[in-house]
């Protein structure tokens, strides 16, 4: 039986990613394709380098996207600065941390776990004493926002400490970049991923990758071959290395890549202190109207990330129910809890194109509307006010 | 500076891919993203599923596309099935007999190289006296149809010779899925990989993979981890597995996947024996103009893709000159030689959506303009008559 084309409905997506991809970004991508090695795509290429190195704040040559999603882009990480028998200091605090320990297993590196209860940031004095113990370690892992739990960890400090004993980082920016302040450069970040479809509006599909310096002489000192030969730097270098001679490594995805060109045009038109002020503005919006109708955050005010709100379901309500009326009736997307918390909490993203007022406001109501016709434990009625009383402040 | 919107040519896609994508395929990839966890998303999934099972001609379960490019695909294949130790028999004809080789080492494989010239096909007999050489070898490797020759190699017939001695087969079918006769399952092929960008029409950046009954056993049975988290076949399935419960594996690349869908519902609609026949039939008019023209194939004809043309440069001739005015004039791209065919050949691509007779006449008519004001050793002006008296015939 034939099968018929595929025309999804509108959402509002507002979990955990992928979020509100931007109209422009959606028509960038359908644009004609070129060739991967045509001298218009390379030239394209080169400012999709500079416009990530914008991004990332840094001036890193091997910055570029990994040809993969974010889970490539942490893959790229592990598998290019871990050799067999390598200590790498992990920190757990969510999922992601959970994969980072996998990754280091699977390249033959020993995992030293640093562990925090999830939806708290991770903890420097734990983090010391780890390095402490462990002189020999080689890198120190952890997730700058946590995707899981919505908990950001102090990356810079972290970073310091981790140089302080000898070690590089690998960081997990996937729910941060551009949507929370991140400077790589000033931080001294070794390694770096993320993904396009957070807070960049981006279709998912790309890992924006960086490498410092101390990192990249890791690579090419290396006693061993990287244990991938899609995500070996060395050869990818070759291509995205700059220069109009390109050395075919692998057919690059054109227009996903058009895509992200495009998001990050419009990045660098906001700017990037802008962007990162503005999900705080509508986390603070929409941290008024939970607020007003009752409802708890579970992270801490000073590790809150506002792009991902992490709130408690409120006593008694079937919280996969609620997600499928917001879902079908309301065509907006929030976040089921993951894990320990899975079936207690629910992930409100605001990240991006979908991070605006609009949304806010929609979400609340709706929210509000849902749970009030299931007889929940809230206040009714009073959260899309509190939101707009603090817009109007 | 402010960095501008991108905004690429129409270009004519006839190298050895990416080739032109269907316009109903970009429109499908601009439509409004999902989450990858949406009901309708899921549903849409299985749909990709059940396409791809009637494309590479298989009932097989495991099949579905991995989210990167043809490369991972590839490594996809060799990371689950490969473990330490294991012997693999690598045939080479080209380049990407070579990159297999890669994955087998980097893998901690042995891969015994059976070698034969670019331009030819796997010799079934070399096969033969390796795998009677070597009784321990686990997996025969070959590619299908080498995009760097444009050569079709008897994937039938090595795939009989491997199983007679208890081999399971790796088959690149980069550039034939869709464009040349493959029937997985009727040829008894344990594990195959593809490419979106060639014969599909589609955009790059996804790759299709199908794995049979027995490599599935081989997965399942693995005394090691799988070298790589991202693409552990074991942890894909959980999320491509069928069902409504997917476990979260990595975000999928959403607007890719419509592309993918719109391309395979094309493929569906005009039948795979009927797309099979319509890249032999335009590669019969080209053959007949650049016949008339005095440019000779490589290929001996009983192995040649349609697909994919390896043709000699004319005596004299600057090769990379001709491509650059193909490409600045009149925007048709065609493919340069790799390797030890560098400077010597061209290879015309007749893929997917590029392969109509329009492009057949722009092509010829452009070659035979630009070679002729070059003076170049052919007989012009007749190219373009050659092929519509093929058409017309």
């Amino acid at each position: 039986m034939a099968t018929s084309p595929f025309y999804p409905p509108q959402r509002i997506l507002m979990g955990p990613g992928p979020s509100d991809v931007s109209p422009r970004v959606l028509q960038a991508m359908a644009r004609p394709t070129l060739g991967h090695l045509d001298p218009l795509f390379v030239e394209m290429m080169d400012e999709v380098k500079g416009l990530l190195q914008y991004a990332f704040q840094t001036q890193n040559e091997l910055t570029m996207p990994i040809s993969a999603p974010g889970s490539a882009g942490m893959e790229a990480c592990f598998a290019n600065l871990v050799e067999p028998g390598d200590k790498v200091i992990v920190c757990q605090n969510g999922v992601f941390g959970g994969r980072m320990k996998e990754n280091v297993e699977r390249f033959g590196g020993t995992a030293i776990m640093v562990m925090d209860d999830w939806g708290k940031p991770v903890d420097p004095e734990k983090v010391e004493a780890a390095l402490k113990a462990h002189p020999d370690t080689k890198i120190l892992a952890f997730v700058h926002a946590e995707t899981s739990t919505g908990v950001r960890s102090d990356a810079k400090l972290l970073t310091e400490l981790a140089h302080q004993y000898g070690c590089l980082v690998i960081v997990d920016a996937v729910t941060s970049l551009t949507g929370s302040e991140l400077r790589v450069d000033a931080w001294g970040i070794d390694a770096i991923y993320s993904g396009t479809q957070k807070c960049m509006s981006c279709v998912p599909g790309l890992s924006p990758v960086s490498f410092g310096s101390r990192a990249v002489d890791v690579i090419k000192t290396r006693k061993t071959k990287i244990q991938s030969w899609f995500l070996d730097m060395s050869l990818i270098m070759g291509y995205w290395g700059g220069g109009t001679k390109r050395a075919y490594h692998h057919t690059a995805p054109v227009n996903t890549l058009y895509a992200l060109h495009e998001a990050l045009v419009m990045v660098q038109a906001e700017g990037l202190e802008n962007a990162w002020a503005r999900h705080q503005h509508h986390h603070q919006a929409l941290k008024a109207g939970l607020e007003a109708m009752g409802i708890r955050f579970v992270v801490e005010e000073a590790a809150r990330l506002p792009q991902l709100n992490l709130i408690t379901v409120p006593e008694g309500v079937d919280e996969a129910a609620v997600r499928a009326r917001l879902l079908n009736e309301y065509s907006i997307e929030i976040g089921a809890g993951l894990g320990a918390l899975a079936g207690k909490v629910w992930r409100i993203g605001l990240m991006g194109h979908a991070c605006n007022t609009k949304n806010v406001l929609i979400c609340l109501g709706a929210l509000d509307a849902v749970l009030s016709s299931l007889q929940a434990p809230i206040e009714s009625g009073v959260a899309v006010g509190a939101a707009q009383a603090f817009y109007q402040a």
